[in-house]
């Protein structure tokens, strides 16, 4: 995109910005681990001012909640198969890849960091949590609608997502007919 | 106890410098989360010097891991109720008393910190799940041995100390009537 296109497109600056800070984000929390880089490095490194950080998130807590949320929606749209075994399977599954995928360990501890970093990181954990239940929830709802018996979205997150996500942060990895199983004995 | 007693019980010395040790280790994870601290900063707090630490422990992770294992020991020795339905409640309560506790939280961090802070840290979280697993398995062994129908540790760990441990990491909270549920839906 040259300089005029942009200038054509407004949101073109704000998103280019967006995404090098996002990127930045990933790496750090790559390299170093949750807590061990401040704004002024990420700003440094996505070649942006630290105020335009600070302007546009306010915090850096904000921020990563932002980019964790990203990273697991843009990963993991809901799935919609037509039948909750289906639907459960292909999103554990999903959920699995995402997590043991190049940046999804550092977005899981990130997720987990962030409950541990004082009020305002509880609030964006918490918030990261409550728009993953809420779709959850709309995927169970559709297979009630449908005539189905459902678990309840923290049913899911007991016993697919829970043990899913210790495996991953205790380092033990996760096979296909795992995750299968996890579903499986819940159905 | 006095110059001379100590100098009667060669323990005494690096028993008392063990337990500052692992008390500014304690104090430091709960105030500024793990990997936001240095030996260095151990040592000082502990009244120690920096190449004590070494010398003992070799490297931080090692003194980490020494800590987060002690926590979990010394809260939880595994019940030995005559039941197994006794023990899983029992040792799942004991775990949400611990995990929830004053240094719980931290504790619980520190063991997830370590899988992603590199090799040392891997082994040194193996390390300390290796004790446990050994430990449940031997309680459910003794159900097996009294014929009863045991699940096996992973069972365990999946179902019962993950969705405890996402919660807590979650800063999600734990109810005695949740705890038991999770062992009921197990058996």
């Amino acid at each position: 995109m040259n300089e005029k296109e942009q200038a054509r497109r407004p949101g073109g600056r704000s998103a280019r910005v967006g995404a090098q800070v996002h990127q930045a984000v990933t790496e750090l929390i790559s390299e170093r681990g949750y807590g061990n880089f401040t704004v002024g490095e990420v700003a440094a490194r996505a070649g942006v001012a630290d105020s335009s950080i600070y302007r546009r998130w306010g915090s850096l807590e904000t921020l990563l909640s932002e980019v964790a949320l990203t990273h697991l929606n843009a990963q993991s749209p809901m799935p919609d198969t037509g039948s909750l075994s289906g639907d459960l399977r292909t999103y554990a599954a999903q959920v699995a890849r995402e997590i043991t995928g190049p940046d999804g360990p550092a977005v899981l501890h990130l997720a987990v960091a962030l409950s541990s970093s004082g009020q305002r990181g509880l609030q964006a954990g918490a918030d990261i949590r409550a728009e993953r239940t809420r779709q959850l929830q709309s995927m169970l709802d559709r297979a009630r609608d449908r005539g189905e018996r459902a678990p309840d979205a923290f049913d899911v997150l007991d016993h697919i997502l829970a043990p899913m996500y210790i495996r991953v942060l205790f380092g033990m990895g996760l096979t296909p007919d795992y995750v299968d199983g996890l579903v499986d004995r819940m159905l």
